[in-house]
């Protein structure tokens, strides 16, 4: 089941990354490579920092036919995508809530402490788009707007508080998993955002 | 013989980064950070990938002079550069071409499948280009225009469908390496570039 | 004391990147990861390169917690940081000082060549502001302006030099970062830079 997970996750985020492409007027071949350092970036930059190399996407070819797939078919459908934009967003927050929880737990493997094991699921959540906005020219917009990042250090924190408790290891994942996708459906909702600390614009 | 043909491209790869340093009005130490990274950026991520480390440019010295006697030379006749354009493009496709079949080379001494050595080749070859281009606060070129990663990609192809045939090996090392060499000339000979994917402008 | 003077580039690092991120107007968490980042880039580049993993940061809480308090802080007394600005461009050039001469130690002890050495050094100091500008858009500052990496190539330069007289190696090691120190307040207080290639603008 979480291998399902992870590959909505990469479609999810390959979508993103080719509707940022498309916005920037690259060719197809620009198109696939932001897709593709957009879904896989994240797990890349964690498996480097834990020294887990060949990486992901070197050793289990689904992640690459997935995006390869899923980029030629958004591009093909790209004049209707925008009825699709609510699905996408669902599709996306998911990917971060797995991403964030295989993080996580890739760190305590390692032995690491708790709060490096949470930077380390944020960031597989995370990187990925950032590397896609800085190929395409622009501040990483999760240092801008929006719970994101915050979203998956909450999870992280809830599955360490869990895993002081006498709950199942998988029931853990899970739950983690979802207060991340909680946390940032709820703040779009209520258009909740970190606190302005620059005073009236 | 595949060692100097490796230089030729450090050279060719030098000479682009110094151009489009001294474009940005870079200092001295700015333009040569620019030239080595553009030089050796594609391989130090390909070798980080495939945990090769301490990466090539650490352990053979050659890499660090070869750029440092280039970017001087091309800082001092950059008045005359213009004169140089063809012979430039030419060593650069040099370049990319023995590069991408040194990445897929490696990926296949470390048995990873067919479609990731060809993205390794791929990576070896353009990887450096993107640094520039990022440090420069430029989209990657090869993401904008122009038949490059492509003709790196046909390169790989080549190699592994050659690799099937009873050819020696150094045979296919050459071809495919030429491949990506003709297919960029042609490329850009003929104006002939990936689909437009979005209409008339 | 090195351990203290390390906690003191930390903070003086992060100060900058804090400074940086207000700038450009980002979110309390943008502003900390941009600040993590600048603290700690150049070592974790270092230590992927040497293949040093799990980098420093990981093993070692110390550094997130600096960068967490240096950065709340700074977020609340932004508005009388420009008092400040003699005291943190003294730190910031502590720290380069002390980055420089720890990277060039590694490079020894992983038996690379003195060139090599100094780059490693000259890379813990400079890429943390490098990844700092990338994030937030900007052509690297020490591309364009002021003597920064030159003072640790230089002072890497000494490192060496005094390590073939009969010197002890805390004083050489004092000794060099000195020297970067002191070369950049001289050039900074003399307004002494690389000499311009353009000719008058």
């Amino acid at each position: 089941m979480f291998y399902i997970l992870d590959i909505i996750g990469t479609i999810a985020f390959s979508i993103s990354g080719v509707l940022v492409a498309l916005n920037k007027r690259m060719d197809p071949f620009g198109i696939f490579i932001i897709a593709f350092v957009t879904a896989v970036g994240g797990g890349t930059l964690r498996d480097i920092l834990l020294n887990e190399t060949p990486v992901i996407w070197m050793r289990d070819m689904t992640f690459i036919y997935v995006v390869a797939i899923t980029a030629t078919i958004t591009i093909l459908i790209r004049n209707k995508i925008d009825y699709l934009r609510t699905s996408l967003f669902l599709f996306d927050t998911i990917g971060i809530g797995l991403y964030t929880v295989v993080g996580v737990e890739k760190g305590i493997n390692a032995g690491l402490h708790p709060l490096i094991c949470i930077s380390l699921g944020t960031i597989s959540a995370c990187f990925g788009g950032v590397i896609r906005d800085i190929l395409c020219n622009e501040i990483p917009i999760i240092f801008r707007k929006e719970i994101y990042a915050t979203a998956c250090i909450l999870g992280g924190i809830a599955y360490f508080l869990m895993s002081k408790l006498p709950i199942e290891e998988d029931v853990v994942f899970i739950v983690a998993g979802c207060v991340v996708i909680s946390v940032r459906l709820l703040a779009v909702k209520f258009k909740i955002s970190l606190p302005n600390i620059y005073g009236k614009a």
